[in-house]
């Protein structure tokens, strides 16, 4: 695949300083590139590269004397970056069409120009829309309803009863629907509560790797529309998750947890049970969250603390070594003041 | 499925105050119920809920003025609750008997009434119990053992040798028998000790999905028996894991670690090497335990160290750039003191 | 098998003192070791166990008294005991040869003597070597490359395009070139970076069980010679990983980090995106490291510190209470000196 430069500077509303006609076959970082590839610029880190770069032409915010070649200068470069580089990924897979080496109950549903991989399990009474794609190891549990356009990698497992949206991308080995973890100690014993609610997963969600979403003791553990996690993340029984949530890699919300939407998750970390994460907060890497956090707030830490007081405490902790030797020094010199006093006074 | 509420109490030797002819078609939480369902109470945060719920009926400890309808009164409605959610589990998966999609050595032994879905491998000599069920993507090793009404959920990986109990669970994704992390240093090079142990897993056990249980370097990884594991769990290998203990997500236990039983391991804790956990210990989320922790003790924190005396730390933490200021103000005003002393001795 | 203690003594290289006939039949610790039984001796803390082992004879680096029976004496046991587990690992599966029950497609290269299991996936123009074993539920994608005697065991996944070396070993679950998690925001949405680049994975590496390596947004993730990775570790795009690096279970590195080589990153650790840890440094379990690492540095904590003063400050942490109360005390008694002296000085 290969477009002009014109072409592309069409794609993302980009106006083009330079040779319109240059023919563009890839697109890479400033350092990668190689002659025939375009690069993107947004930055000021990456200045130095811009010297040395072979791209042969760059999308940027404005013009920079700093690069010879053509520009294309767009509002967003890292957005322009994102809808160039979706023409230079590579095409789907070689497979398509329903394979006869699938295993799909008679009783399912399966929509228009959808491709279901050899080794695919779908069970009873599933729906499953158009367009969508089905890799090898894909386990479809009964009654599971999945939307258009959604694409299932391989090794992933939908359990029973589970709703996956349109536009959806769940990573491989991920599992929606597991059982939420949840007994009821009776002497040293703990009974399972039985598990029989379901996962709901909205339109234009993406699940990274080897994630675990569990379904609801009761109801629904609902992620909502536009929420994107990252690999190796927790989900468990009865947890909301809002709007155009971000969760980075290994973080975990514990039962009934309710994530608003627009929030930021950091990797590792962890979400108390019942616990209210309100819209557009963050929360830092690594922090423990044992209490609501306000809408907007940033906070770090574990336990989590506001952010700027935990950069500051954070910085401190190193000083304790020092803290505990200028406590000692003072009480020393305290012991000797109120001596020095006590005798001046019986003088 | 429905049961009238006297159906209901006679399942849990409840004792019923209003109307047990109600016909009870599902259970749910007191927010969530319709019309025909069940809900319980057992925690007073949710007193609020009692007055609206759509509920009709309810489990309780005792009888409450704050709801209208018929109430079952039990001595633990949680436990209860948890007895009754079984009656409204869903029916099995719709797939039953031995499928031939499946790859069985002709070596291996299969119990009777047992459940073999399509694309599941049993490997050489492996024998397994009546009743059990393997889902899709099963992979059971050569000579494995799995005892009677086990479940592998879809995509499980049961390695060569380990040997599974009666009535164990695994939830999808999960893997038993890994190789244990084991290596000697030859130089730079990590030189592989042969991982030759394997993993037992005792009767009752319910391990989460996508866990890792690494075979024993010699002799046995165990599991003992009521043990339940979270998602996302990591058991090292020669970990010896005592009966009825709960591990939350994400934890993780490190080679030849001991963990007794009762005990409690919270999300995301990390359990040194060859560290002794004793019965009924509690470890809070989060927390790095790099010592043996004492029979019922509770511990917290990174290093972890007494509960209760981590919340007091932890509650401090916040303060440290307040003490620091303090410290330094101290110090000031013990300067300005000495240098008046001085001057008033030497006047 | 059973191998006579010249032959194992041979193997290893070392001095036989005792009975050199002696029949060994397998290996294991010094506490389960049964009659016939070899076992090893390298780490003081077990010396209560030498006098009581069954073991027929022992890999030891000197002569000791402690212990009865025939002695072997080799440079370092630790490293010997590698080598003669070697000997008494069990047998490979029972299968070999490629299943007509894989699906294969026929663009793709297979080597000589390479073991395709059932239910294994390989897509168009794939490579792959000679003697590698390939076990069930295995997905090879399109033009995914893989060199000689590597074994991906059941439920490996390794999307398109991916290059996997010689004497590679990837445990179960693991997941090779799934996407890397990046976006652009767009007012509140999140719009996905195509990530079009790949993994590559050098020769002599071991990945263990459950971990995500996301292939690169432009370019290559790339692991090096001979690293070992543990369990559910997580590796984000375009992250660059050392010759001989070791990485404890759940440890996380964030996208473009740049890990040395032989460095050692402990359990739980968390690196953040565009670090750089040098060559040779150790990084404690649970740390998050937001900065730079130098070369040869041992460093611990959240936020990571030199090991030495995070083990003083760590050791600090539940003092803060005293600390608290010392602070106050100086304060009261401060308060008392400057009012006795006031009252002094206008007496």
């Amino acid at each position: 695949m290969s477009y002009t430069l014109k072409q592309i500077a069409d794609l993302v509303g980009g106006q083009i300083i330079g040779n319109d006609q240059i023919v563009i076959s890839g697109i890479n970082s400033l350092v990668e590139a190689k002659e025939g590839e375009i690069s993107f610029f947004s930055d000021r880190r990456y200045e130095k590269s811009l010297r040395s770069t072979k791209a042969s032409a760059l999308l940027v915010a404005g013009h920079t004397d700093l690069y010879a070649g053509s520009q294309v200068v767009v509002p967003r470069p890292a957005l322009s970056h994102a809808r160039v580089a979706g023409l230079f990924s590579f095409p789907g897979p070689a497979f398509s069409g329903i394979s006869d080496k699938a295993l799909i109950h008679k009783s399912s549903v399966i929509g228009k120009n959808t491709t279901v991989f050899p080794m695919v399990y779908i069970g009873e009474d599933a729906v499953i829309g158009d367009e969508v794609t089905l890799f090898p190891g894909v386990f479809v549990g009964d009654r599971v309803r999945i939307g258009h356009r959604t694409v299932l990698y391989p090794n992933v497992t939908i359990l029973e009863r589970c709703i996956i949206g349109n536009d959806v991308a769940i990573h491989a080995g991920t599992v929606i629907g597991s059982d939420g973890f949840g007994y009821v100690r009776d002497g040293s014993k703990n009974v399972k509560i039985p598990q029989i609610g379901i996962v709901q997963i909205d339109d234009d969600v993406e699940i990274g790797a080897n994630n675990c979403v569990d379904r609801a003791a009761l109801g629904t553990t609902w992620i909502k529309r536009g929420v994107k996690t990252d690999n190796l993340v927790q989900i468990a029984h009865n947890v909301v998750v809002g709007e155009d949530t971000v969760i980075v890699a290994q973080a975990a919300i514990a039962g009934s947890a309710h994530i608003g939407k627009e929030v930021v998750l950091g990797g590792q970390v962890a979400i108390s049970d019942h616990v209210h994460i309100h819209d557009r907060a963050m929360v830092g890497s690594q922090s423990g969250v044992p209490k609501d956090v306000k809408s907007g707030e940033i906070v770090s830490g574990s336990p989590a603390m506001p952010h700027r007081l935990w950069l500051r405490t954070s910085g401190l902790l190193p000083r304790l070594p020092n803290f505990s030797e200028r406590l000692r020094a003072l009480e020393k010199k305290m012991e000797s003041l109120e001596n020095q006093i006590k005798s001046k006074t019986t003088e």
